[in-house]
């Protein structure tokens, strides 16, 4: 029995979530997914299709073995049987039926072009597959739920065919039907009314299945549930072919923050930030910063004027508190930076002011100093973080000093583009040079400045980095124009950011990878010199 | 008047779109964006607040003198008087009245709690405020409309105050109340009745302006519509604060095509995709590639067995026809290649094809190889335009050809940053090499170069790199990251793109230049070798 039976979280990420665009799983991803989930605590977890391909084969064989899942009900994935065969000889029927799932979504076609087009046999025939499936595992013991596949389509289409599958189905004793808007062009208005419709015509238990084509996979979802079904489908971060299905974190959280609906165990939406970024870990698909509740922006305020009224009370700005999901607010320090907004942003960074009106006057003269100089801090909070340390202790943490650094990119007909960078720095008192190669100047000084600092830190080693980007801004009376540089590294745990600007590209670069390793040495725990 | 004053498009990227994490316009960039703006035909632009801070106060300068729309209403936003002020003595709105904008977007409050803790001022005073400020600026000749802030949680608190907000504005002579949900936490069937509530009690023309904290933004927008507002706010790809605003492309989309109600110019839906695409460059932004209608992915297929239902009949697994929108399904092309995009964009560069199909088949192959080797041709116009006249004549255009260039950038701690370049190169069948110095190697290159070139094109004299932009690509197929520059050149008269990639920063850099000096020499009437 799932937490509550009464109403279903229904996940298909491993399934449908995995036809996204890039998106690569192998059977340790999904196992490792699959325990996410039910981390989350899920009502159901789709685990793709056994026997459709010897990747969802072997991951049903592992899975029986190796998932012990505490809240979640384990779903195997197919199709009604073919047409014109029994139900106890279709092969695929019978890979559903000893998958070793405790529950089986059988996917069916209700939209009589499809019938016709796709599957090539008559709608007649499709009634018998799905009449002779459901019962077939049924009579097997396993619980049964259909997808009715361009549901909303076929309702347009052939409303007495589209209700018929509906009724077939619930009549043969599959537990839902979920309607699925499969090509995903629906709006809530004329979904709602459908769904209406068919409660009305079916008494089927009714479930939903929305895909983002008109951006409203959420809303459509909603609109189902406030109609009456009781199963909601979706992916975990809204993974899903073309523009993804409805994202079941949103939909979770608006469930039980908005309506006051409990779908999960108790506590667990606290665990939904950190579980839709461990998934994107897993998925290796950068994680949307805009994502509702859970994204790093969903609640990130930037404009200075309400960081006063922040600090009076915060839920003047924010719909929810930020906790609730397990996020953080966070203030941005941009252009309009006031004191109210550096003193939210060092609480969140763990720095202590002390409420010491002197220091924070001084970091915000130093903030828009900077920032009128080009320096922005809302994309690095680590050089920030480096300015409030520079302002506390009356010296910025330094674990190396540079004295001098040279690169030279060189294209010649004979061996194509090469960069090579030399870098001399000061550490531990002793003043040495190293040298590097790579694919680019910064690539290289990087490569060369680990290369000799490794003998003192060699916890530089895993330093990444991992993103990159450079921004020219127009000269400001009459200088020229400078660079901006915005460096991203990771050490396999967590990222930060760092910026360096200087009318000089390299120059910007460096200033912003040596403030990149100065913070990932803080961060390893290391004492600064 | 806007292309249909019955129902507004009214876009805010350039304002509350800005406030995004991470997005930063210059005035340069704004331009562009509302260029582009105008372009896809929305109604109204918002630029921004004029006297809130320089880089407005200098965009709607420049705004007043070289924006020349040709569908769209420029808009100045900017806030009611302060308390206790006249109108007529208040700075900010005296800003707004001499933005030279014909239309005005004054916010206010509109939820009790907000006009106490974050105003401090009482519940009449910001009536009184409201009042002031709208007559001060009909009566000077503006348009004048109303964004309600914090509408809905104020409606929540205090519903006779909110709508009393809402008849003031109307009553002093406010076009339209734009009802915002300013923080975000709405769902489609409350702010329904919200809207056919305030519709009753007020009679005032209702707008709506949603952010996407629920996942709903752009079903609450419909919903709003769908319940009788007449003016749609949003931005270009739904860019915004924390999870962003509603995305006007999809609020587009779906209004056309779903919903039969055409909003924009005659065939400018056809234009969203190129013009998504060129503003997220300009805001150098990654466009989300699930991005309802225009995103890469959204009719991108992935499952095998869809593919043969879609060679027999597309619309069996699609929507819309992507070309509804500019976009492709995926498996057939790439991009931006299509035999008829390439025909309609030679023709707007002035190159003639001659409708010759072999050689419109070419250049789509050529397009298509270099997409997906990381180029893009949306934003590098002239690039394109070199590669068109290389497949027309065989020959690329050339007027030098490169044969080995350097650059090394150094600091010391005596002379600072320094950078030098030195290029060997062939230019009226004579090989010479030249040295030049600059703020950054790209700069030196082209230093270098023009300081060799000048013998034999004296014209390169007044080209200027008047912007360089660099994107980061990720891999694909194992290989490592690659880089994508775009530099933008200028020779005074007008500007041109041009477009190098490579996984070394500075071989891109070669590239994208050799392309902006070939493609500045061509401009100014000379013949290639």
């Amino acid at each position: 029995m799932p937490v509550n039976d009464s109403f279903h979280i229904y996940d298909t990420t491993l399934r449908d979530g995995a036809q996204q665009e890039g998106l690569n799983l192998s059977v340790q991803d999904k196992l490792a997914i699959a325990r996410h989930l039910d981390d989350l605590g899920v009502g159901f977890i789709e685990g793709g299709w056994p026997g459709a391909n010897p990747k969802d084969t072997e991951f049903f064989e592992r899975a029986k073995k190796e998932l012990k899942l505490k809240n979640s009900i384990f779903v195997a994935f197919g199709a009604t049987r073919r047409p014109n065969v029994k139900a106890v000889d279709d092969a695929l029927l019978g890979a559903l039926r000893d998958s070793g799932a405790p529950a089986v979504t059988l996917v069916a076609k209700a939209f009589d072009r499809h019938v016709d087009l796709a599957l090539k046999t008559t709608l007649d025939e499709n009634l018998a597959m799905i009449k002779d499936s459901v019962t077939h595992l049924r009579s097997e013991g396993q619980r049964v739920f259909l997808d009715a596949e361009h549901f909303f389509d076929g309702y347009r289409s052939n409303r007495a065919y589209a209700l018929e599958v509906v009724r077939t189905a619930a009549e043969a004793g599959a537990d839902v039907i979920a309607l699925c808007d499969t090509n995903g062009g629906m709006l809530p208005d004329e979904l709602s009314q459908v769904v209406h419709d068919v409660l009305q015509a079916s008494k089927a238990r009714l479930g939903i299945h929305c895909h983002n084509d008109t951006g409203c996979a959420v809303a459509n979802s909603m609109a189902a549930i406030a109609a009456g079904v009781t199963h909601v489908q979706g992916t975990l971060n809204g993974y899903g072919e073309r523009t993804g299905n409805a994202d079941l974190v949103t939909i979770i959280a608006n469930l039980e923050l908005k309506k006051k609906q409990l779908v999960l165990p108790k506590d667990a939406l606290r665990e939904a930030f950190r579980i839709s970024h461990a998934v994107a870990e897993v998925t290796n698909v950068s994680s949307s910063a805009r994502q509702p509740y859970v994204g790093i922006s969903a609640f990130a305020h930037k404009a200075g004027l309400h960081a006063s009224a922040i600090k009076v009370d915060p839920s003047l700005y924010q719909h929810e508190d930020p906790e609730s999901v397990g996020n953080d607010m966070r203030m941005l320090v941009s252009e309009m930076a006031g004191r109210a907004s550096i003193e939210l942003k060092s609480v969140e960074l763990g720095v202590d002011l002390g409420g010491d009106r002197e220091l924070i006057g001084r970091v915000v003269d130093r903030v828009k100093d900077l920032e009128s100089h080009g320096f922005t801090f809302e994309a690095a909070d680590a050089s920030f973080e480096l300015l409030l340390l520079e302002e506390i202790s009356g010296k910025r943490p330094s674990f190396f000093n540079i004295t001098h650094w040279a690169t030279t990119t060189e294209r010649t007909t004979k061996s194509g583009i090469t960069t090579k960078a030399e870098v001399s720095v000061v550490a531990n008192g002793k003043e040495f040079t190293c040298s590097g190669s790579g694919n680019g100047p910064v690539n290289a000084i990087d490569n060369a400045l680990r290369t000799g600092l490794k003998q003192f830190y060699p916890e530089l080693e895993v330093l990444e980095l991992t993103d990159y980007k450079v921004r020219i801004l127009e000269g400001r009376l009459g200088t020229g124009a400078i660079t901006r540089v915005l460096v991203e590294t990771s050490d396999g745990k967590g990222e930060w950011n760092t910026i360096g600007v200087h009318e000089n590209i390299i120059a910007a670069s460096a200033m912003a990878l040596e403030d990149a390793l100065t913070f990932g040495l803080l961060r390893q725990g290391r004492k600064p010199e």
